[in-house]
């Protein structure tokens, strides 16, 4: 658990959007990858609605969202008191306004209560509590395997949407089975995006969208094909057009109709 | 309920696995399309084994099956005698040998619990009850939407299976939700293979493995494209080269390893 504010040195500055957006996080903690900008990307929110990011660590997601959709209000909860204050920093330096609270998602504060969220995004401790060696930095090992099952996260979304708002999660492709049954007990209309390395390899990861009320049926999307090419061993940036925008332009990642 | 046997009149005989095989189905009633020939190419049985399928209907997977791998110790299980009848005599049309049990997933009949199964196949009604107009065949209806919840296939089939035997499933993407709930309760090492009509094109079926006492982590397969090129407006068989060699050879369906 990571109580105090991240000092300067321990921190790095990284550019995401194609330079639309500078995150600083702490070199040796959890760091983003493209997980959460491709999650901020999936979320069809438009100005004057509510967005909130459980586990927003510091904050990666909702600041590409904020820049990506004007005039949300943004709102986030982190468990570590070191990355949520790092989250508010964020938010500060790249010029968005939002709320940042800090508590268990399990046992949310009294002022996540008063939040209903039109979209709530979720990039979920990536692997089951057990299931795997201990990262040796704390704040990392607790952004990476957190103690609460997905369920626990599921609900709270739940409790905090509106009718008809939407939860997005991105996590492990392993972790699909779990995820599916958390999103079933408490919301409808699920659609499951597979995000593919390269066109024929396994996905990673998968996006995945719900519906509070929604009954439409269970949807497998054709998996996202992130790298173009064959294999990793070339130059330069491969990523395929539709996700190079995402990235480098700030567009929205959509859904197939 | 089809109690009766069909007659010969009411009967089509259709070629499979490029004419190795014959099947005698109702002209009214369920028809087997790829999706029996595309599960039975997925069982990595051999011979000296035991393949038992639940819900066999006219038996097309196990026929398939048995031509494939000879020397297996066939079995299956329908509810409906008039199927049942059928898929008796298309084993014997095609020179194999094999026991058909009449009954009830739900209920199996006493011989039924006699058997220890390496493989168990299920290709289970499609829809969940009551989530779609019946079929105007009494018959065909049940073989779309039979009574039986998915875990209750998914128990027996654990409860027959040896210990490290595996059990494969072929249904529609959008139960994809309840058919990772029902194995993941009773067996392990789950893998799913989504069957892409096109590249780029949404599932409509996954074909689902998993083995009991398995303890691997959930696998997501890339998609694999039942079809070349961008539309069906085109003249000939236009199969993928490995669906083709499943459907026209008789050849294996492997999973990505």
């Amino acid at each position: 658990m990571r109580h105090e504010p991240f000092a300067d040195e321990d921190l790095t500055r990284d550019a995401f959007l194609g330079g639309r957006l500078h995150i600083r996080q702490p070199r040796a903690g959890y760091r983003a990858g493209i997980d959460p900008v491709l999650l901020a990307a999936a979320i069809p929110a438009r100005s004057g609605e509510t967005a909130l990011e459980l586990g927003c660590g510091a904050a990666p997601a909702l600041c590409c969202l904020g820049i990506r959709v004007p005039g949300l209000t943004l709102a986030g909860l982190e468990l570590q008191p070191g990355y949520a204050h790092l989250a508010r920093r964020n938010l500060a330096e790249n010029a968005l306004v939002g709320t940042i609270l800090t508590g268990d998602v399990t046992d949310p504060p009294a002022d996540l209560r008063a939040i209903a969220a039109d979209h709530v995004l979720i990039n979920p401790p990536y692997f089951e509590p057990g299931t795997r060696s201990p990262a040796p930095d704390p704040g990392r090992e607790i952004a990476l395997a957190g103690p609460a099952p997905l369920a626990a996260w599921i609900d709270t979304a739940a409790r905090r949407l509106k009718p008809g708002g939407t939860c997005h999660v991105v996590l492990r492709a392993e972790r699909l089975p779990e995820a599916l049954a958390a999103l079933a007990a408490r919301l409808g209309s699920i659609e499951a995006l597979p995000l593919l390395p390269r066109a024929g390899l396994a996905p990673r990861l998968v996006l995945l969208r719900a519906r509070k009320g929604g009954r439409a049926a269970f949807r497998l999307h054709a998996g996202l094909v992130l790298h173009e090419g064959d294999s990793h061993a070339r130059d330069g940036d491969d990523y395929a057009p539709a996700v190079s925008a995402v990235l480098r332009n700030a567009e929205a990642l959509k859904f197939p109709a």
